[in-house]
């Protein structure tokens, strides 16, 4: 049985800045969407490594002095997401370990669909695991790499892997960003008074006052050392399948990731929706924060008022915790009121980027009749997701996902909504360049670009996939 | 010297309900907006009182089993707002006293004027204080008050206090809800299952699925006991003077307060403010989160685009500590991020409820045409602050204030905006009702409802008012 | 129903040392032993005060940089004795409050055994009271105090306080140290590079290098200020009256106190007790820490040998929590373990300094039978408990006293003893200078030196005195 | 460069009792003297295995319900020593690692001389290392050997690894306890309701009330499974080579190690002294808590009065910090107090175990005389120190051991004693049952029994051996 973690995540590097932690610091902070569950930042002092993990928020795990201990100018950091149940220190990131060349670190974004698969590989042969990390296969391969150079290593240790990665390694006098061929995860260059800097969103370089240069192209390891930095693509060329959730929901609106602004695609999809699913109705709000954007859209494109009829609590952090007591259950209502005055009698298009289980959006519509709404119309920003995904993202098992166990009618019937429609796939790929070829859509159609190499191992060993609990 | 606080404050109370500590702890959830500094719980067991206070935010001050901790049917709870530099865990509410009737707790909202005045007083006949609370001059009051009951003791001692305050006290066997002759700050009664709540805001009753009642009258004390409610008016009628600032900025948009929903005033005051000060733009956005709602009524008035310019990072809380760094000084781009592609080349409005000490301001001018504005045009959604809050809004010192300071026409100059328009005192007022005539204004026009008793003792004695640095 | 505190505490104070703070907490960490629920010390510079409260160790509560936060060259610090479940940290002291004449502060060590009394009067007058300590009385007293100086308005508060303090009062430019006219608890004066020390015990004085100067007299308050030390002695003097447990179990064996050595009282009544308990023995072992000395001296007047046969577990502290278990109740077991290979065959006297409840005797004597003694004879070194000690040692009331409630052969019997021998009253104090007059015994014999006011109030009220559970 | 640990620890292990986790840590709790940097327990529940590490002492790490996450009815334990300065979560133990035939976990006490050694062996066939602990190699080397069964995997590697252990480890269905060859550190069976127990030494059996079976002997691996025990003995016999200074310092005095009682050990050393070095004295005092036994023997040898004339604190913990101050470094003084009346005018024989650095020693002698003794005479129940211990006591390197640089006639007059003499080698050795054979003396005169082929590796590279500072 597998307990390994999908890693959606967040990751920075800074080469060759004499305040490297404090930006990686900083660039976890604007990260922080990415995880919330631990922070890591591991450092590179000439050639001496350090490493500060701690379970929570950034500001949080480092508090006081504790930037002061990951010094030297270069340096690695690492936002894990929060999935429920299994969140665990020794699954924190960065890594860093000893190995015949002497340290390496590694901060990793995505998630490897070969791992439990080469994972058993290399115990066969006698490695040993501290942790369920994909990561630790990573780093194993690259111990056992013959190559000569840590770029050998790394291209000998990806050339294995199968699945998503946007990554980022740091040996004693480099750094390396990588990329799977297929790109699933962003990865971003910048630079900021001649030091180099990588992100996974282009919002960090916003904060840090970093300029912008490129992404790290799929199949790209960009090498960054003092003698500057040089391209590498050592894989066979694949189709791109970028990870068409980061633009529905995963990345901060104020980043430009894949080529395109976030921001400008949601607003696209909104008015998509308008297009594809506009009904008679007297106003349209969001569900915040994820569908203030495609509810922004689709009124504008529907000439329909747009209010804020649900007020987010934004004071709802990790540690709230429900009062055991008869009148419990408050759910989502400790996070979302809705604004009686502004909804009552009046019929309401509500906007959400997607429905996982349901239970969410069903009190959701529920709290907006209690407040006085005639008619409630759900509309969705992208189409049902009927499929787990094995990229990244943290999706529950097929048969916990709504939409993979009921028909868009079944699903209409439990929320109690008056109507409920999901963007098509295809207008929802409209809006994105190239959106048709170039997007992973594994969660809506099932069409996975990576052989799913531990999954089928588990199924051919009648053992169930991992059962995770998701946020909804 | 005074070091007091201005208490601007989150207060609920809950008689009678089997759960009264959870109630109160959600209707703290519900207020944490009103106060992040320190939260406290006072409850009330069959005559035995218990205590639970804590720095921080409520969901950090009770965890695990604290709130087992503050048993009994009856409880009453206390948010403080957050003043720079000035936090002690004495100074946190509720206050628990002992006293000749026996126990009593306070949970205080407002900023009493004459509070030193009284403290003087009673120190001199041999009292003792043990916080520089206001709270602490009410309870001695009430415990040297001549009368025989609990609410002739909280008639006599609110007789002799003059300034804000919305409050609930608690007793061995009952709670009285009172509020100052002028009203200045809001405090409503709900009913959930046969049990009364008294809450700062109504969004409180929403979380708790409790019925909103009406509003504590100004100048009324309302006794909650087994018998029922009973209302008490034992002070000369005074003229109403609510906070304007409560409507502007203070409270949950999601509120009914002062009998009027907080949202539709707000976006009432956009639109007032679209007639006062339209330019010719091609998008209108906010300072999130304290611009949006005016910002939509602007833009719907207006008939411009509105766009979230601005990006607001929620995970900033009050942990993050900028690291110590030669590229410090991020200030508000740690929480706010520029829409690059949204804002390259438009004439931007932005808007926003107020500016205090225009320092922030003029970093957002600068953010925005760093993202490639060609214009900035700032429309405030209040007049110009010129004057000190004494009733309990956290303003600055006068010559902070950079309205009192500067004219509009300098302060444009310093944020660097293209134009700037304050909405005029008259058109605010407009969009409340009776707003010409029940509403204070101090801040703007230097009309004191209540003259400042402890000020002028302290201006006799050529001694300095409190200068404290609120969070701008 | 009292809910109050037996205080047995620690105080230190210093005044003029350039580090003040220092140096108190220094004392405070000899003076552990006296007290380990709470620790605080306040300082004054300049004439304002300040002070820093925690629960713990002293080493616990003062971390990092917390003693910075208390600067200035004058200093009171107290230790909290830990009694079970009633530990609130508005009980621990110092308390620092403001009156007419500015902010004072105050440490305290003893019982007063009419501050119930007092209290109700004052609160009758309108006074309140925020905790349930005896200083608050005293702090009270002194703020309604008639006399225009600091040290009469001690004095006038003192004349009407009953029962045992040795105090340290802090103004805003000198201290006094106070010790009622029984002299019941101890209080020393030191010096240390021109700076005055007081301290509850001279093993501060050692710690810190300072020279002993002498005991503060019964009656007597001694003021130290800029011009040196005064000493008044505003009361009607009275028998002296001290603890005769300080010597038996309390002090530490490295003081001086009461003018006597307690290392050398303590082996002097292990003496006595062979001299009037020899048995036929192989062995003598004490019960450690406390039965050490005692047992010393019996050993050497007996000429028998002498064996640690009972080891302590030094590191079982506070924290130490018993797994929730079937095979818990290792009681003593987790602190003391016996010795087998001395023990076996052997007939062992077995000296402890008292029996409280009797519980933890008899698991002392199945321990020594479980690790092979032969005979197992008990010798303790004071005579049993049979009254509660109302001047600020920490007994459970009579009914929980086994003395109190069994005969000497039925303790026997309980603790499966093959004999037990208390040290007689008369000998016990034959050991001390002057014993027989000088000392309080009123926990052997009843014969209380300072009426019970309090007591006889709430008997009088059929109300039940405060039943407390002292660590046995 | 090396910056491994010297491992001198506590383990304990559980085998098929429900309460298992429980068990351990209290056996870690009585181990507590063996180590105080870390503690941790990994158990086994059906299978799946478990781990909970933290800093600290074991009640501090084992708080409120971290038991109940070490689930299952197999668990082991360790204990770290504190070495100042070198302290990391990721070297704590037990470990717990992932190999080719599942889960595994490991706690060892000893050190190897051959770890890096293997070490870089290890990574340059592509291990990866992710602390510095010997553990690690041995997990490796395990997971490496062809050997199909877990027991024949441990033989594999313990073959190849030399110097000092005594472990335990757990598989998925079976603990295994291995003591090295020579037999160097500690290990005893036990057992408890049917249930084995493995321990660092008996007096753990004494606290859980386990009945004390036998020692694991040297080069014995033992293997307890569902079916029983069963021994084996893969390695080739080795002389007998106990660690001297367990005998001296390190077990507990209540605690029956390699086939002797502590406690009697350390009384004979007294006696063998006061025959070597009697002098003409008037008391013979211990250094609490070290020298009590043994000066209590030189006591009763020499018919001298022993007497407590230096007082412990035993309050003094890791948490202690000086101030910054002027008056700093107390130095001794925090933990131990001389009593002036017992030392005053007498000449005093002072008894310790052992001088490491000696200015510990210096200042004690400096107390003794500044509370007024006549003369101090220094007695060491050991050797003096003269070379590094390679196989697990925390030594310093040889040039900052006093008596690898200085005569002894040199260190007494750095001590300003009168007389100093150690006990003979010859003396100590006769206290214990062929103690002239079957004990490690290589501190005292070189003679490593076992090469030491790590620090041969460095030297040859004219690498530094880590210098560590070990508490004096």
């Amino acid at each position: 049985m597998s307990d390994k973690f999908h890693d959606e995540c967040g990751v920075v590097g800074v080469f060759n800045h004499p305040e490297a932690a404090n930006l990686v610091y900083l660039g976890l902070y604007a990260l922080q969407h990415r995880g919330q569950e631990s922070a890591g930042i591991a450092s590179n002092e000439n050639g001496k490594m350090f490493l500060e993990v701690g379970m929570g928020l950034v500001a949080d795990v480092f508090r006081r002095d504790r930037l002061t201990k990951v010094p030297g100018n270069t340096a690695i950091g690492h936002n894990r997401y929060s999935t429920a149940g299994q969140s665990h220190l020794k699954n924190a990131q960065p890594c860093l370990i000893n190995y015949s060349d002497g340290s390496m670190s590694l901060a990793h974004n995505g998630n490897l669909v070969n791992a439990d698969t080469l994972r058993r590989e290399l115990v066969s042969t006698g490695s040993i695991f501290q942790s369920t990390n994909d990561s630790e296969v990573i780093v194993h391969l690259m111990a056992q790499a013959e190559g000569k150079s840590f770029i050998d290593r790394a291209a000998a240790a990806l050339g294995q892997v199968k699945g998503a990665y946007s990554l980022i390694l740091m040996s004693e006098n480099e750094i390396l960003a990588a990329r799977d061929p297929h790109g699933f995860r962003p990865l971003c260059l910048g630079k900021i008074n001649g030091a180099w800097v990588v992100s996974s969103e282009s919002c960090v370089f916003d904060l840090i006052e970093a300029e912008y240069i490129r992404e790290i192209e799929p199949g790209e390891i960009l090498q960054i050392d003092k003698d500057g930095i040089r391209s590498f693509f050592p894989f066979p060329k694949a189709p791109m399948k970028k990870c068409v959730f980061e633009h529905i929901y995963f990345a901060r609106p104020d980043s430009f990731i894949f080529n395109e602004n976030v921001y400008s695609i949601r607003k696209a999809m909104g008015k998509a929706m308008a297009q594809e699913s506009l009904v008679d109705a007297d106003l349209v709000i969001p569900v915040p924060d994820s569908g203030v954007l495609s509810a922004m859209g689709f009124a504008e494109e529907a000439k329909l008022p747009f209010e804020m009829g649900l007020i987010r609590n934004h004071y709802v952090g990790r540690t709230f915790i429900e009062p055991q007591s008869q009148i419990r259950h408050f759910g989502v209502k400790v996070k979302l009121n809705a604004v009686r005055q502004i909804l009552k009698g009046k019929r309401i298009i509500v906007v959400d980027d997607s429905i996982v289980r349901g239970t969410t959006s069903r009190k959701i519509v529920k709290m907006l009749f209690d407040a006085g709404a005639k008619e409630v119309h759900v509309r969705i920003s992208s189409p049902p997701i009927l499929h787990s995904c094995f990229y990244g993202i943290d999706t529950p098992t097929k048969n916990e996902l709504i939409g993979s166990t009921h028909t868009v009618e079944k699903i209409r019937e439990y929320l109690n909504a008056d109507s409920l429609v999901y963007l098509s796939q295809e207008r929802l790929l409209s809006v994105m360049k190239n959106g048709e070829n170039e997007y992973c859509t594994a969660c809506f159609d099932g069409n996975y670009p990576v052989p799913l190499v531990d999954k089928e191992l588990e199924t051919s060993q009648l053992g169930l996939f991992n059962e995770k609990q998701p946020a909804d």
